[in-house]
């Protein structure tokens, strides 16, 4: 069943709040197995909303509304409901008595213009709402159904879940497959060309791509069980040549998979960092429960630092900048050192956007585990500004020491 | 001029990611006077893209696409422009040269796929992208401008600022007037209430806020030059207001203006940190530059680091815990003293979920900065999760050494 979501409100259009509600209804309609189809978001206009309404319908069954339902003139969703369906709003007393209860709750005299709360299209289905004065509204006519939430999401989110989706569950019996992948180390372009095949030999499984930095994440899926054996020859293909680089599924970030394998394996880690400037400790930091693996980081930003911390040979330092091979090693030996960790780990780098020279350009970032009496060290190049450079580093040396320690 | 906004992606329509190009889009949209009329997104689909252009027409000279500019065989933002506009899309062989060059600068073979990015309609503006492979594309025809743009924000952000934005104003011959405003330490509410006279005696003059985590932009605004006197009047007032919060406009972090100002002062830092974890001393080696002024940093998470590296005594640990005043005291007098720096600034805290309790609930945060031979210690509950509570803290630290040292 195909659903359309309708976000209603100026501050949305002018940028003043971010749609997260979109997202959100999305999300939960997705797991429940309904085709999601576009996102409109327009202004607080009747006409706009019953416009909107033509445009959604035009491919979709149902549609959810978010925002509107306050008690301003402003509030106009209900009000473009009705007329998109050509139905009269009436007053229904015992809502009325719901939200009159909900101010004198609060030892406060309901206003006037909230009695426009309490009207809806006779024969809807009131959504209640127990966080809030704006109840919901659940209307179905000619194969259309629409639903009205408010927009404050403390109050959607629950009356979603509680009421809509159970309402929306009886309408349809999908068995579908689904499997979530996220990979580390490889860009979304490799990635995609190493599986082509995959898109030509299984097209009736949808496999799709999500990148951001650092990670992609695909998601494979069938709509109808009976593609259930091209669904899992597919996901075993898929498993195979890109074994080297799946970390986990989509619910896994990198560094909670790091801290539970330490935590598991009883290891404990310190960090010294350069460019990075505390990036890699905060995002083990992150994880609650990272207490237990983590015992120390040192941003060790000057040479100085490095010598005076970590042991750094000055030597070293002179002969090879500090950018370099030998002082990532002689880092991440350090820290361990120091601090008495099982394992080290360092990062330095030209983060940019100044200080890159021919040999050592911007991008250039060495980094270091030590473990089991080894020092492993990574030499790359990454693209981007300051930021993503960093983030980057971060980025591959997580996914390294979860290459070793798994 | 009115313009709506596209936005192109399984992965925004089924949730998997929250649309912050539209609201970033409207924003800076609306502070160049301009108005937006519509949001709306859809999939990876050729004929859902062109659908989509043929409604948002319907009301708009312009559309903004966002994603869909990648490589792949799902990326058919340019594929669906050039087909709504019947025009072919032809091979630009300079872009090709800057793509390629993308890629050798890391060392890496450019993809085969790769080479789809560098096709445009015949007489577009190609929208440069210094951050990523997917170069933007600007077309005219009959009335109508497309402009395509990618979906990573930080490859959107600055093509839509540095290329977009000065495209656009020249379409436009408003003359109005603008000021922007950064505000940290004030949450929206207590900012609006102080300024609610400025709404009733300036009806020409729009004030508009933007909140988000530790920060409130504003910004004022005339359309018509002839309000230049209520303008001037009405920013006049604000600053007045609002004096001990405004950090500076929206172009300035409060870590740039920090680095400026210690690099002007010629003074030096030092950070000690326990539940940031590195996120403070990163959020300053954030800024190019902050070497001349960033000393080190030490995120002595477990006592036994805050003991051994800064001389933290072992007596007020046990007396009143590491989440108090006399730890944050010590730790930022213990890190400016062992690293010799100007300024030693320490964060101690229960970023939870787990490890509060009925005296030091989730959200107490200690800070305390040491400067000229003075520690001022300062105490928070923050709200929200785990990370929300750590962003929080590192904003309100960072606040107080704006004002320490400006």
């Amino acid at each position: 069943m195909k659903v359309s979501i309708l976000t209603i409100g100026d501050e949305v259009i002018n940028g003043k709040i971010i749609n997260t509600n979109a997202s959100f209804i999305a999300r939960i309609l997705e797991v429940n197995h309904f085709e999601v189809e576009r996102h409109l978001a327009v202004k607080d206009d009747k006409t706009e909303i019953i416009k909107a309404l033509e445009i959604l319908y035009q491919n979709s069954d149902i549609v959810i509304t978010t925002g509107g339902l306050g008690p301003t003139i402003d509030d106009l969703t209900k009000e473009a409901s009705s007329s998109y369906f050509n139905e009269e709003l009436i007053y229904f007393p015992e809502v009325y008595k719901t939200i009159e209860a909900y101010f004198s709750a609060s030892k406060r005299k309901m206003p006037e213009n909230n009695k426009k709360q309490a009207y809806f299209i006779e024969g809807s289905i009131v959504v209640d709402n127990n966080y809030g004065t704006a109840p919901g509204m659940i209307y179905e006519k000619l194969g259309k159904t629409i639903i009205n939430l408010p927009g404050p999401p403390q109050e959607l989110e629950p009356m979603l879940n509680e009421t809509v989706v159970p309402f929306l569950r009886k309408k349809i019996n999908v068995k579908g497959l689904k499997k979530e992948y996220r990979l580390m180390n490889i860009g979304e372009s490799l990635a995609e060309s190493l599986i082509t095949s995959l898109y030509d030999n299984y097209p009736n499984v949808k496999i799709a791509p999500y990148a951001s930095v650092g990670v992609i994440d695909y998601v494979i899926l069938v709509k109808d069980e009976n593609n259930k054996k091209s669904f899992e020859k597919c996901c075993q293909e898929f498993e195979t040549i890109l074994k080297d680089y799946i970390i986990g599924d989509w619910s896994q970030n990198i560094q909670e998979i790091i801290v539970h394998l330490l935590s598991e394996k009883n290891l404990t880690i310190a960090i010294a960092e350069s460019c990075t400037g505390g990036m890699l400790a905060s995002r083990i930091v992150d994880v609650s429960g990272s207490s237990k693996v983590f015992k120390e980081g040192m941003i060790t930003y000057s040479n100085q630092a490095k010598v005076n911390r970590l042991g750094v040979k000055q030597s070293t330092l002179d002969t090879y900048g500090a950018v370099s091979s030998g002082v990532a090693k002689e880092m991440a030996e350090g820290i361990k050192k120091v601090t008495n960790s099982d394992i080290g780990i360092s990062v330095t780098g030209v983060a940019g956007p100044t200080g890159g020279t021919k040999e050592k350009p911007v991008g250039l970032v060495y980094s270091a585990i030590h473990y089991k009496g080894k020092t492993n060290v990574y030499k790359n190049y990454f693209l981007g500004d300051r930021l993503k450079i960093r983030e980057r580093s971060v980025g591959q040396v997580l996914f390294e020491l979860y290459k070793l320690i798994k």
